[in-house]
């Protein structure tokens, strides 16, 4: 567990912990000595770094590292802070606890995954109840649920970003499935918590969040699909049509082939699934991109995807009547 | 208030009652001699007619008739129901009642109406429960809000399909800022509620339904605003940026530009008020698709504007566990 | 098997075979009498038949009939061939030969499938070989392979349809990895083979070629996948990156996500594949048009798909140097 | 009123005048002391700046300003001019002429609004004539329509761009009524004068051109028509057509909904105006962006929104016959 | 020359004419004997026709004819008038003058020629005047310039249709670059007299407008530069980049790549071009449209092509002051 | 002939060749001293340099030249070479061997040309041969074929890239061409041979590769068809019809006007000539932008104009059976 994260380490401080090696260069000085300049990060940032002494033994021992112990003293170049580098060692990639290095979901995940093994509970469709108890027996799988991200960035893209998103989702459902009659609610609910399950192969997030080659080469909805289709095989006399009816919630919950989805929604519960997942994906989106923006802006920068300015300004609920 | 409905009348009975006159030819037998054929419809359907006797005299009394008193008996020919007409006479377009010649929506218009007055009452931000009670005072507006229908077709378009389809906005908007923390419930709410109501000059729907010339050449996205304009004027002290942020969720309710909208929704509000009247008339559109649909078909016709055949089938929830 | 086939039936002579029954209406004559109008049809075209004795109990015995066992005489009517029908039984879909109410392939399709063997027998790539071997090995599976259609329309859209056109663009696939060097020869034409293999299930085609419930609520990709994940548990020690490429085959061969592919081409054979199969189901598509003109025809009809009128005309190859 | 304009002030020249403060940052040299590095602009340019004393009192001064009243000595640092600042003090806004730091027309504005009045006593239509004659008389709504800018950048971007824009258009919209038959110059004239009127308050002019929250709300075309509507209460038995068909132009003016109309054109002067407007935005957007190449370049560099680069050089008709 | 027109034909006239034979079916009648089925038709309108007797011999005198010369006398048919013919001949390609089976400009084509000789006569750059100069002097062109239409639908789809809408282009591009300095008003004008001649050869207008094999598989575009090309040779010294200018005229004046331009405007004489070719044949399109309405309607049927109804209404200039 | 290329020069090396004078500023000293700096350049990379003395004399005899006799010693300045420059004359372009300076296939150019004459040789359809004789028979036109490039960038974007491009596509063209019966096998050769030639005068690839001026005014399909057209005039009795297919295959060969033809695929031909160079210009561009990865990725960075990775990893072909 790190004890020091860049965006507090000061000028003067000395240093000795973990940190991601994010660039590393072997330079030359006007005297022919070389040195090494390095970027150090963790997941509040990342400093410059420089090795003036020992140079070639501290090369090869990090010459492939993803990670270091790095130790030294911070300076002032140039008007930001720099480590002037005693020594760096390799740090195995196993050794690392990923929530140092990736942004994690502000939320308790284990409140929230009670909450999602509360919501099973409430199904009253017997067969769709067994289908989730069957995912949360698998520990392997569940352990994934719990930490996966929703995405590389735009929305929950974090540590827990997917478990938010689709709890989130599956309340969404429930709340509107109460509105309108006729909707099967159970069906909804499930096709809220499993439509993304094949986000936990489709990424990486070890210690970066990234796109496996399984994920870039047949995207998530292929491969949870396949996860559904083994998971469909230990509930016993599941009925044929509604495996149908859930597969389809999966494949067409992106809206339109334009968007990824081999077929367009053709149920109401699709519909539905896929208004629910582009409001809790804005919402957190456009929230995400307005917190990032200085507390005193009335607008958000552009956002390039969107394609427009968000409005963050003096909210009307605020005043009183 | 018309007694005969033309899905109901039987072979061999007299009619005496109000009908549209949609179509009207005037025909030369062999020998010579004139004859009128007539297609006479209301909301229940249409039926062919013809006159043989008379036929100069009822010629001229028709002659710009939208609406006929119709006197006669009920004949088959070639297999299907004919009326032999007696007599028709000119019925004013002023004496109709709407009801029985356009589409009225199968919910109390009055018991909506009253919750919305509920609604309205239930908000916590003054000048927005204001607004609206102003709107509902003005008694030629709220008449008019009751009856207006939401579109010429593909969702709510029948007489009273406005307010049914903007209560259910109103009601799902509820339930949705509820889920979320941070959303102006009373903005979003007064946003559902007034975002269609330029419908109201968009359309003519006294005894059919179709665009005027104010909504083809203006939209009713302009008439909402200026409504609005001149509604805000009424109320003290409205403050400037709720006024602005409330006439932004009318502007951007459709989404893009592409689908009408001169700005996008740029507030959390206003992307929610677009999603949740995408969701409401995708839900009332294709329900009422699936209706038309005779009752042993598994999936509905081709649907143009969707481009898509919704599946209809042996419902999952129906299955007991 | 039928003998009497509806573009060879002369005025004047009689028919006792097995039509489907396209259309059914029951009428009632002036004298209050009733008759039937039915519509016959079989793979050739569809005639008009009328029955006007014992239709009380004919009508109940085809009352819920696809297809009948049809007996009459053919008569001319309003300058069209007419059948007066003494006599229609009740025709079990099981006893159907679906070949003589579907178009099949002009080519061979047991001489097809030889090919198709001897293609695998060709491959040098173990493991490739022995998954296509597992397929042909499943001789439920390799049933349906020879006769599925390979579209509803536009192309190969008849029996022996997908086997046809996976051998011609598994041919193709051989001729173009050996103009350029450095294909993967084997997996290329393995893509070829399997891509389409969903379609066995995502159509019906037993007496008419439509979507089946799966097809349209899950495509055929989707259904692909499925198959192949299936099949490839039984071979042992399957290389995961070449699972993993040859999924992305199937997964990309729409060539973006815009036409139903959740993943565009990322390699040179995905590239090459999804080319080869516009190039053979466009050669197909294109030329089955052309040969449904007019043999005078310079040019085609619009093509409504391809927004296009195509060129026959006098080709320019006939003419001698 | 300016006298040192940024790209006329030489190196060793004191400088004493009004600039706009674009950046400042405190910094702070390797003895500890600190000093402020700042960027100062005016409508011809930028230019670095650095203060070394009375950092505290001058940094406290300045702290929120947005122009300041600059004074010290141009230096060169690095090739490139730099004034070291002897003291910076607050510069309130309110007594900025806005011309010193924003573009504006090259050509009169007093001459264009005069050719203005004569087009309005021009209209034969007198309740168009005294509709604009109402709109002159509103000195406030005058002494805007004079200044504002056509766009933020791409055409008419500068003080009075609205006005040379609107100009323009009127009477090229008169030159193209005379050409065909049946045309209403005069609303077609009107249409042109005031389809813009929304961007006096669709951005902000003071100092800088950019988006007001209201513009960037609910749109130019909307405020426009809020704008309209206040000015046809004030002219008597101004025809309620002649209002629809006036409002339909400014609401048609961008020609589709993608670019922002909630209509499209749906008379002949609708079309009119809408290719008017693009034929000025159009010539004037390229030629300024023509200007802004050096001169001997025979292509422009690549037009981004337009998508091509437009051919500058040697005019054919410079070559005499 | 025709004499009788179909749209002045009455019930028991005689008729001894040339018409165009749309349709022609051989009929049996009861009693075996044949007759024939014909529509006949002119620029008028069509009307159809029947030959009782002499059928064997009428039939194969107009095997294969476009046109017949016919006789008979018109009676009436359920309703409709029909021509009882007593002979049919074949009536050669040749004969025919296309005015009497095409449409045709409703002005004077050699007015409009003239105009267009005094325009050539005003240019003052000596090889553009030159360039039309060798163009009207090729009287086999010259007298293809007068006829050609401009489309096969949409606008100026007439006889003279090209000339007309050339000639209308020629002046608005003379009124515009007198509103705007710096334009080549000589090369624009050559421009809007040439850019369309390659419909010269896009269509066969004998006596029907078609697309031609050339047309469909060249397009105008290209035909046109061909023309140009060949031209140009015969005009000593004419300037290389002014060629290039004209051609680039003719190239980009549908605007963009995906209207069938090779490449966009890319000079503003090429963007001024493009616009007025929109504007006139929207314009001449438009008002056709409105033109073929019935007189009381306020707004046309839905036009397919530019997806919105016109309104015709009222118009206000109409309205006294 | 160039000995010394960029990226073979050492630190301490004297310098003395020609280079592409791709910079130059003229920058003052602290003590007022002018001094130079520039970037050189050659096909294999650039370099800085910097001219101490004789600043006056240097730059005066360089002001406007491209190229340059370079004459000094690389040093190292900031961690990269530097050449210290004693002297740099002006090198006529005239002078300059492009290979030197522009990338070159890797394949051998007389090779490939003498492939192509092969080819011209097997073509049974005389007037097609003779075609492709007159061509080559043109020694200018030759000499230009064989070397112009391709395209600017994306693919086969350097010297000989068309003819490589050309003769891949021809072989291609065979191969398939053998797989279909029925295709006019010479056509397709000929189209496939010829479909680019208008490159040779879009683009300028004397020392850079860029468009031309014609080539950006009139696009290269168009230059290719007045190309075509001026050689079709010297071959006896060229049938017209074939003609016209060959002029349609250029036409066409970009496949829709969205991507520049004015004209889509209207024949067999004229489709697989398209797909034949799709597939072409992206097995040859995606290929070369793998090859531009480091050697150790598995991806290749975002393609912008695909918009997608590629997969380069461990190729499935490779692993033993």
């Amino acid at each position: 567990m790190k004890k020091q994260f860049i965006n507090e380490i000061g000028i003067g401080e000395p240093v000795d912990d973990v940190f991601a090696l994010s660039e590393k260069t072997l330079m030359r000085r006007k005297d022919g000595n070389p040195y090494i300049n390095v970027t150090l990060s963790d997941k509040t940032g990342s400093i410059k770094g420089v090795v003036w002494d020992n140079v070639d033994r501290i090369s090869a021992s990090i010459s492939s590292s993803e990670f270091v112990q790095a130790r030294g003293n911070v300076t002032e170049y140039r008007n930001t802070p720099q480590i002037v580098l005693t020594d760096m060692t390799d740090c195995p990639v196993d050794s690392i606890d990923p929530s140092d290095f990736l942004p994690v979901t502000r939320r308790n995940i284990d409140s929230m995954f009670d909450r999602l093994l509360k919501l099973t509970a409430s199904m009253e469709t017997g067969y769709l109840r067994e289908l989730l108890e069957a995912f949360w027996a698998d520990t392997e799988f569940a352990d994934q649920y719990k930490i996966a991200p929703a995405a590389v960035n735009m929305h929950h893209s974090y540590i827990g970003g997917m478990l938010e998103h689709s709890l989130s989702m599956a309340l969404l459902a429930e709340r509107i499935s109460g509105h309108y009659g006729g909707i099967d609610r159970d069906l909804l609910i499930v096709g809220a918590i499993l439509h993304d399950i094949g986000k936990i192969r489709e990424f990486e997030y070890r210690y970066k969040i990234d796109y496996s080659d399984e994920g870039r080469l047949v995207n998530h909805i292929v491969i949870g699909l396949q996860m559904l289709d083994e998971k469909l095989l230990t509930v016993d006399n599941f009925p044929e049509e509604c495996a149908l009816l859930l597969k389809h919630l999966i494949v067409s919950h992106h809206g339109s082939r334009e968007f990824g989805s081999p077929e367009p929604p053709k149920t109401i519960e699709a519909v539905l699934l896929n208004y629910i997942d582009e409001i809790d994906s804005k919402v957190n989106g456009i929230r995400e991109f307005m917190a990032a923006e200085s507390p005193d802006e009335t607008w958000t920068s552009f956002h390039r995807m969107l394609g427009r300015h968000f409005y963050i300004g003096k909210k009307t609920g605020d005043v009183a009547d």
